[in-house]
């Protein structure tokens, strides 16, 4: 009954059975460890390629080292307006790129086309101006939204073309993944991604993330950013084991696909009821117009969630997760139709 | 049999146990839990005084952050040459204080002298230099030596004469707090210790140290510095648990009296067989002097220790945790007698 | 006949000469100097308030130290999307703050209202989200616009409800303080600012502008922040002696109304011609639309000026300055008529 | 009667007349102006290299951006323990390099020595540890003492062989290069210093510095930082013209050649009345050990000198400069004399 968000929930039983095993006798500390060459054995599977990985423990340090390791101070960020690193991380990019410039631009769902990027791009290689450095997309974004493959490779093109690199903030990265239906190498490198931050403490770990490089240029640079910030674990076999468990046996793509549709149930449910979605549902968000009065209502009874103002007033957001019950979601629907109907 | 680091551990069952349980059901993220709140009512009675306190996951983020928070860009922290934030940290200290610098001392053990303090103090109020932002001391040293509180106090004296703040690196702080016998109190706000890295995951957590603050003038500011950083974890409270449990019953003096205790029967030993430690054996750590082939041969025997270039040539490092048992340091002793033999 | 920048020119004759008779004999550096001093006094005398002056050698360097003394790296600065801060410093404010946002903001002329300022103000005490740390101002604005007194204290009431200050980048301070009529005082702290750079290079200086704080309490940090930024003169004197006699015998604001005067004869000729100018002309910024032809054609006759973009195509900026001749505007007007023509 | 510092005294009427001529007329602005032009070509004349220069305004500037441009946020620079870099720019380089670690060395003078250097270095490659990033030395050093070439040749050898970069603090270059006699080219690119901050403020401008690159790799990147610091002058000429002036028919050399004559001459005449320099004067620093009773009676003569704690008690630092007058000498060692003996 908690729709505020993804990570209101705790880890997946089988990512904390991965733990408490993984937990037993000593290791090597700060990633010279069987977890951490394994994790990197199997994304390179996953993804398909030669890849360098370097896990820490919030989304936020994936986004900000990611980006440090490719933005000079002097360069630029583009990105949308509510994407997680110009809102949500407290200056955490400018903070680790030592005063980098977010570029906020505008686009429906929170995805960013490319013609507005390179419409923001202006003083390229005019010194007054800060120069361009990355785009940065939100896949799946704030909003629920996906990206296509061929919307990202239509980004990365612009980004090439003004030698930027393409950083994906996945954050909900396995919900986009199988909404799509495509492969995890579609929908990055394939189309020009070049860092990844690769998001699992959503959709069922306890605190790791993953930094991915498709490209060990700034692999060296990227370890000794890390350990600077203070996100190189002593103990790494314990985030690494994390997301080993993570991946075994496609956990994750479960997880994902469950979450995502129990948001379709409840945006199906919701239309039923008269209250269609306000945005399309893609992953496992969702986004619903409510007058105040019944959403206290509803809050009074149990359900929690969140009001989301950038969609206007009385716009709510509701998040389901890996471990959301179909018969809470049910249960949320016929509070609704109560709530709707007094 | 590893003797490496107390970080080459996993968790104490009974921490692994509290995260367990701490996982199930929803809670609010990012701190707004009930662990987190048990955890600051936890340490207000161990340490009997109000505090704020931000658990992190990493010692290095710790220091930085409890740094950053008291140094301004333009200011000094005096701290030891062997100081973890001086040599272990990648210029992590550096970093988030936006290039404040370390003046590195000498002293033995790895502890600084008021004297030495003050001594370094120059240009005090002088544009062109640097000007006093903290004191920085380890507790227990990284040589294993612990600060008496009136040690503590005097450094804190010097630090108040020019507007210091006074921080300690409480990586091993149970290690020496069971050394002294004295109150964490004691050790701390009476000694005039400002800010406070307490350690938690060499001595038994997974990942979790924790920033405490005696004073609340700078809680705030630390809140959006430790969001900034990409150390505010979403499932705050898989933290908290871990350091509740780590209080709880007094858990960590009895893993911190463990590891002591195991440090000095090795210490012991070693005397015996005519390896007296390089240094006074006060906490978990243990320096000693043996010949190259025969630490090569203990370690083709499975034992595992570094080498330790500080203290000179064919200087090693053993280190104790809260698990090692006392067959494993009696073996140890053997084989050591043995390879000496040899 | 250059039309580009009032920075296309050089110093005025008496600053020269004072710069000249202050090189005689040797002075204390770093502006312990009768010079600085007298500096002091008499722009105290002019803005009849007690103040902090810091003369450094760009308006750029003026602008973020003035913001970094007194926004956290964690805050906002607010400003127009069109203000120097944002497009034309690479990001110096984001380097030398540590990381500040700039949040930029729409407004007609460059100006930014009070509304849109509370407006753009969201999250405030919400961990995730920058925090208010100043508004930022240009006066005149980079559209040539003037803000009234009324309007900047306006902008200063909302800056202390969120306890932000209020900054001014004051690159031609001159010129607006002549358009309003009014004192120096009723344009700066009587109407809330806090900090200003007050320009001088534009109107008749060398190299020297100048940091004004109404306030001492940031006075000594910033000391620091512009010795550690390179901006600390050894021969301070030879900064310190422009800006005396730009402010002796008001030469700065006689220069300002010649400047002044000369733009609005060039708009009113220019309105005359058919071509009124894009914006009202409060200062000696003139924007005005031309077919590229005759731009094209006025440039081969040796007339420069630059386009600019921000007002849409066939855009051009006229800037005049102190020493802008009569003749030279009247010469100019009269080859536009006949391009025009042609 | 000044001897505190070669820059209490103004600019060379040479440069003061260069800059009043540069002043007259239009010119574009921010460096795109045939004096800097000019500044190239000679520049490139003088050293017989391809070269890359940016003025700025202070040594303080040149040096942290010339550091900027070449050192990562987790690299070290070696330098000795009195350099400029270390003591007198109020942390500076940690500033603009993001918070890069001065490794501050011992040596006699204020030289470093190779081996020095190649001791300090440790952890390279491990992860924990900065990395090596640049050498840094001052030509005349802060002692005025000056490096041979080859001695230079070896520091850089050090430099390479860990892929790090050597930066000549040439704050008095001129001092140093007529006391060698050698090349401008035999003491830097030959010798293989990468990086330069040419001084010319202490030997004759007013205010005026220059960044020489001798590679164009990071020359664009330096450009960007250089504009975002506040250093790009909008009248960069009225700096370039100063430097110019300074070069033409080598007035530097003639400069630097009096100012080390009066050094020498103050040298032999205190050496006469039993007051050795403590250092062997190479350049325009002359170091003595006088009674402090002795000292303040010149002071109150109207002598002006510092004390230097960094050589014990009551030593003192004499400077001479282009504008010392052979009877001021003279005057000043009767007086001596004469203090003595009372």
């Amino acid at each position: 009954m908690d729709f505020r968000s993804d990570n209101v929930h705790g880890a997946h039983p089988k990512v904390l059975q991965a733990l408490v095993e993984a937990n037993a006798g000593p290791a090597s500390s700060y990633g010279d460890d069987p977890w951490s060459e394994r994790l990197r054995d199997k994304l390179q599977q996953v993804f398909e390629h030669e890849l360098w990985v370097l896990p820490v423990t919030t989304g936020s340090a994936a986004n900000s080292l990611a980006l440090a390791a490719h933005v000079q101070p002097w360069q630029a960020v583009y990105c949308h307006h509510e994407s997680h690193i110009n809102v949500d991380e407290c200056g955490g990019p400018e903070f680790f790129t030592g005063g980098a410039k977010l570029i906020d631009l505008p686009g429906e769902g929170a995805k960013i086309a490319p013609e507005t990027v390179e419409r923001a791009i202006v003083g390229e290689g005019f010194v007054h101006a800060v120069q361009p450095g990355a785009i940065s997309i939100t896949q799946a974004t704030e909003m629920g939204r996906v990206y296509q493959p061929a919307e990202i490779a239509a980004l990365s093109a612009v980004a090439k073309r003004h030698k930027m690199i393409l950083h994906m903030d996945g954050a909900r990265f396995a919900n986009a993944l199988v909404s799509l239906g495509c492969t995890a190498a579609e929908m990055t490198w394939k189309a020009g991604v070049d860092a990844l931050s690769f998001g699992a403490t959503k959709n069922g770990c306890l605190m790791a993330e993953a930094i991915i490089l498709f490209d060990g240029a700034k692999a060296d640079e990227l370890a000794y950013r890390r350990k600077r910030a203070g996100q190189l674990l002593s103990k790494m076999r314990l985030a690494s084991a994390q997301l080993v468990a993570y991946l075994e046996g496609d956990l994750w793509l479960a997880n994902a696909r469950h979450a995502n549709a129990m948001a379709r149930r409840l945006a199906e449910g919701l239309s039923r009821i008269g209250l269609p979605p306000l945005l399309p549902v893609e992953a496992n968000e969702l986004f619903v117009r409510l007058p105040k009065v019944a959403a206290k209502a509803l809050q009074e009874a149990g359900y929690r969630f969140y009001d989301w103002a950038a969609l206007g007033p009385d716009a709510w957001r509701l998040v389901t997760a890996f471990n959301t019950e179909e018969r809470a979601v049910d249960g949320f629907l016929a509070a609704v139709r109560q709530a709707k109907a007094a």
